[in-house]
């Protein structure tokens, strides 16, 4: 489940600021007669050792690692995902290169699945009940990957199972305004919907469709959206190209939260309360069901109707129609209906995490946390065992020079291998639900590498390793200016739900970041890799088409480790609030501009969010001086945990668990998501929205509640940037 | 507002340990090559500090101090108040006995005042509308003090204003139970209903009786309640007894919630929003007015109807009848109705807690937290000058070390003078308010002392300088026997909301105490010193009936001082997890003999709750057999930081914002109020005594869903104790 696509993304207090900050503290000198910890306590980051660690990376054993983790389709709790459950163990308990410990962890957690004796169908049927045609119901075989027996069938994981029959129409992407217009035309009223994939969530596509009286949803991938247009498998798409083969499928999980659905804010364990699955919300209400484009072609340019605006239009040589409703008379499906059989069935499954840490020797209350989900929807080879081959790799590393006696880190850091991730992130979120506490108290940092290489199209390089530098890549393709640092590299924020980063900053407050190698978009328009959540995501399309040697998944182990082993081993975090201040600078100047003449109107004041961002400013730019004209070597380490302690918590000052009543564990004021689409706050863009198109003085008071929950969070977080007292 | 009376309260980790833990570390002899800091932070408490401490603390201090404090009346946000703003702030900025920084910090809260130029009135009218009675608007003067024209009238604050008029009854405390009952015999429809003071809440008795129609309340303090029946003011009470005066009347905060009821879970700050003022809930839906027993007993003697039960029997030498409705056809109110006309007025008001820092020295990040509120109904000698006497008795002795430069703590200690307390934890509440996250991230303990002495029955002294030692009375008087240390004093549960500390326990879930020297309930049945919230809660009062010669005010004030400079100067903080979990024990058998049976016929297992209580105690057993077998003075100073952040921690694992929807701001799993009256788990006994009343099976599921809320709390706070990784 990856929703964005960014080269580096990080939330909070940003890395970037690694290069000013290292180097800058010694070893303190201390004579025979001091304690030994003494020279511990003052220990800087030993960059020696990151080049180290940088040379021993290796894309062999990336590769290696990934074709070990690709041999079967590993969907979570079947059989594939317990050997990969064993792999990861039997890795991170090696005696040579593994970790400290590792150990698995397990929840009981509600999933959804096709029923393999009882396949989902979908059929045009005629007014005889004649099956006209029949839409594919597994991939086409290539490679012999796609022959595994385990090779789950299409399906929308949560779409309730249903026997819905009715006239086909053309809904484009399935957004509320979709239907809207759609709806203008044609009587929706017992329709079956086909959508293409994008511009609203999958769920979202069956939930905006209920209303209208539309009865089943179909989806597929238009070749416009992923393949630039291309459609052919005997000369275009794979196994020719990186391109989607027609009868590639999407699958993909259908709920709108993340986390175990009958769980809500519990850990997923035996006993623990359930709510009602009637209670569950965000899940399709009526059946949905993905297919491939080789089959929306034959329903979509039989369709009857008017003609759909431009803008629906895909790559297919036909014209999209509404749909009469239903297919065109002059068509072979004239007077037909479209049948979907859905059997899907939800089962509560008992899912792994695979956990494993190295324990810190000066701080090992500290912890830097690196994880990535291991289930896949198939065989998963870019998603997500790209990131799990990576994780492998830097657990290999830094796991023989632990146990080899040359490094142990200052802090300790714990590796998560996730699970049932693709169902909603749950693996992760059920985690977090647990050790709430003792993570919130404790985490420096969370670094997600989920999908690690989206393609293979820039130059890549590792640092120090050839002439051009990952971050001189970065910077050349996606940048900005940055008031206090020039022209620097580009990172987006971790607003959505798009992986296992979510719980850590949503929930829990956690400075977090999600790093991948991504393409650029100049020379592709592809939504995703073409081959996401289908059964050509196999080591064989990643070998050949994504990262052919493997020097791409390097760079990322060795970007990844950088930023790991400089969280864990920097005297002081290498983390920037001047930086946040921006963002929040950036933040206010938009909401100013685009709501203060309107808040006037409603006597609400944007004077306390001006204040409180000013508070900010002011008051990270003091403990940024103080951090730059401190010797903090030289003195206690007390003073240096002082100001560590601010930089860690700054992202927990965020937390309102009051702010987003209608948001399930979104807590920070600043990265929420929002649909209101506006650079901006996202409480406050979504407030304003919903108050503008209602025009209630009741939603404009919400707008002044929300303004004031985010007001009084900035002014806190601003005070924990102060001296202390 | 003090709810409960207690010797010593402490939530959480006990303070009782100290003695145990003390003395345990030494100071690490360093070379001279050391760096100079290694002294300072493995630097103990200094028990020659404590000695003098303890023989400076001065009583006729803290009676001159409490002379001051006294003059004039300080009800919140009038000019006496501001007086005594003034006052703390003079003497916190003292440049020889000062604190390092004294500073006001203002809110604009809504408070409730009745109308100077317009007083309430009680009286009882004939049915040609004759004024038959008036009830005392004043109460009587003995002392000057009562005549003071800044004492305000006795009223109820945040009964709405309005002119009832109807049949007098007799509704004993005001507790559903006692409507009910009287509802079987009286149509209360269009009643005025006279209640005595005990058994509910001030502001539940009139939100009890409004669903049976009753259209406003009187209360009085009964004498059986307060005065040990006696009544008579020419020879028992004040001024020749500490009594309660015939005329003497209880003011009080009529709301049902703490902290600013306009902006919850926000600091009341200009431009903070502000729920409509109808949305407010937890107040006197009718009018309701305090009145002296002098009154009541005129009221009460003449009511007809029949006699009331003999536990609604008072001290008043008559029967206390129902009331017909109304009076006896033989009394002089034959007829007659009382009518009630109130005039109380809300306003939005500007007010002032003072607060004042001594900077620690090597953990400026910690906070010792000492309060109490500085704003009382008249005088306020007892509530709250008594714990302000001893309060600012206190820093000048700790203000005078460090200014002399004999002292500095180890972590620092913020003093707070809180205001607008007695409408309902204001001052305290918006703090915590205003500086969530520094607080939540950095407070080691809070200390309240409000009301320091209740009254001078039992013998005092102070450790160490008398025979008797606080310690010793207090096992005497006041004792449990404990599995770990055998018989030990007795200290009850922060579980209310009676003083300042509630906000700190129970929003932030900071480890709290509240101290005050009490009495003998084998001597007197009074519920709380006599003249409670009345005009003679003065100077005189506390120097003649409370504390002749302060030399129980000096024990408080030694005590409270020697929890203050352990918790900032200890090493390693005298907080003890296995004595928490002892609780947790206690609670844990009290629950599963109460409920466990019931619950397995809804197929509700205590499992899970067993099992997170097991935890718990053995990671505390853990946790304290480290403390107790490592030489921390020895080791790196980051170690013993990591096991005082998971003391200090603890209490705040146990925080659940979405524990009790239905409860404002209470969060801690454990000590939160609860209506049940078990000595068991708040949430499980309140969910399960609703669910046995409605026999609802959705009402179980919350049974089952806090059960799961309790057990996951309790075990993410043992994991927190467990080693760190």
């Amino acid at each position: 489940m990856i929703k964005q696509v960014l080269v580096g993304v990080i939330c909070g207090a940003a890395v970037l600021t690694v290069g000013i900050l290292i180097g800058h503290f010694g070893i303190t000198k201390t004579g025979s007669s001091a304690p030994s910890w003494v020279t511990d306590v003052t220990k800087d980051v030993d960059e020696s050792l990151i080049d180290k660690f940088l040379s021993e990376v290796d894309n062999i054993q990336i590769q290696e690692n990934l074709r070990e983790l690709t041999k079967v389709p590993h969907m979570a709790t079947t059989a594939g995902d317990e050997q990969t459950v064993q792999f990861m163990l039997k890795r991170w308990q090696d005696p040579e290169t593994g970790l400290d410990k590792a150990w698995r962890e397990e929840y009981l957690v509600y999933l959804s699945f096709p029923d393999p004796t009882n396949p989902n169908k979908v059929t045009v049927v005629s007014p005889s009940d004649t099956v006209l045609h029949q839409v594919r119901e597994k991939e086409k075989n290539y490679t012999s990957d796609q022959n595994d027996p385990e090779v789950v069938q299409p399906y929308a994981a949560y779409s309730p199972a249903g026997h819905p029959k009715g006239k086909l129409v053309y809904a484009n992407q399935g957004k509320p305004s979709d239907y809207h217009l759609l709806n203008q035309t044609v009587d929706l009223r017992g329709t079956i919907a086909i959508t293409r994939y994008g511009g609203a969530g999958r769920g979202a596509k069956a939930i905006n469709a209920a209303p209208y009286g539309v009865i089943g949803v179909l989806v597929y991938t238009d070749p416009l959206d992923i393949n630039d247009g291309l459609m052919s498998d005997t000369s275009e798409t794979y196994p020719h190209s990186w391109y989607l083969p027609p009868s590639g499928v999407e699958r993909g999980s259908f709920n709108g939260q993340y986390g175990d659905m009958l769980t809500p804010y519990l850990a997923a364990k035996e006993g623990t309360y359930r709510i009602p699955v009637e209670n569950i919300t965000g899940i399709p209400p009526i059946p949905i069901q993905p297919i491939g484009f080789e089959d929306a072609y034959i329903l979509i340019c039989a369709l009857g109707g008017e003609a759909a605006p431009a803008s629906w239009q895909g790559a297919f040589n036909c014209t999209y129609n509404f749909g009469g409703p239903g297919f065109k008379s002059t068509s072979a499906f004239n007077d037909s209906d479209v049948k979907m059989d859905i059997f899907n069935q939800e089962k509560i499954k008992n899912s792994s995490n695979v956990m494993g840490v190295i324990r810190g020797s000066v701080e090992p209350d500290r912890y830097v946390i690196y994880g990535n989900h291991r289930d896949s929807w198939v065989h998963g080879a870019i998603d997500p065992s790209s990131g799990t081959a990576v994780m492998l790799e830097l657990t290999r590393v830094l796991g023989r020079m632990v146990k080899q006696g040359k490094w142990r880190p200052r802090r300790s850091i714990v590796f998560g291998s996730w699970g049932a991730e693709e169902f909603g992130l749950i693996g992760s979120a059920e985690y977090t639900e647990q050790y709430f506490a003792k993570l919130s108290e404790r985490t420096v940092a969370y670094i997600n590498v989920d999908i690690a290489v989206f393609v293979f199209i820039v130059k890549v390089a590792a640092p120090g390793l050839d002439s051009t530098s990952v971050y001189d890549n970065w910077i050349r393709y996606s940048n900005r200016t940055s008031p206090n640092h020039g022209t620097i590299p580009r990172m987006g924020f971790l607003t959505g739900a798009g992986s296992d980063y979510a719980a850590f900053v949503h929930y829990l407050g956690i400075t977090s970041m999600d790093i991948s190698y991504t393409y650029d978009r100049s020379k592709t328009n592809a939504r995703i890799y073409p081959a996401y959540h289908t059964a050509y995501d196999t080591f064989n399309y990643a070998s050949e088409f994504i990262d052919p040697g493997f020097l791409s998944h390097q760079a990322i182990a060795r970007t990844a480790g950088n930023v790991l082993i400089r969280l864990a081993d920097s005297l002081v975090l290498p983390l920037n609030c001047s930086d946040y201040s921006e963002s929040l600078d950036d933040y206010l100047n938009t909401a100013v501009s685009l709501y203060e003449h309107k808040l006037k109107a409603w006597k609400i004041s944007m004077e306390p969010l001006k204040h409180a961002v000013a508070s900010f400013r002011s008051a990270a730019a003091h403990l940024d001086h103080v951090i730059r004209t401190s010797d903090l070597a030289k003195e206690t380490p007390l003073k240096v945990r002082k100001i560590n302690d601010q930089l860690m918590l700054l992202d927990r000052a965020f937390l309102d668990p009051l702010a987003f009543p209608d948001k399930y564990a979104y807590r920070h004021v600043i990265w929420a998501s929002s649909s209101a689409g506006k650079p901006t706050f996202p409480g406050l863009a979504d407030a304003f929205a919903s108050a503008e198109s209602s025009g209630h003085s009741r939603d404009w008071d919400k707008v002044h509640f929300h303004l004031s929950v985010l007001s009084q969070a900035i002014e806190g977080a601003a005070q924990t940037l102060l001296d202390v007292i």
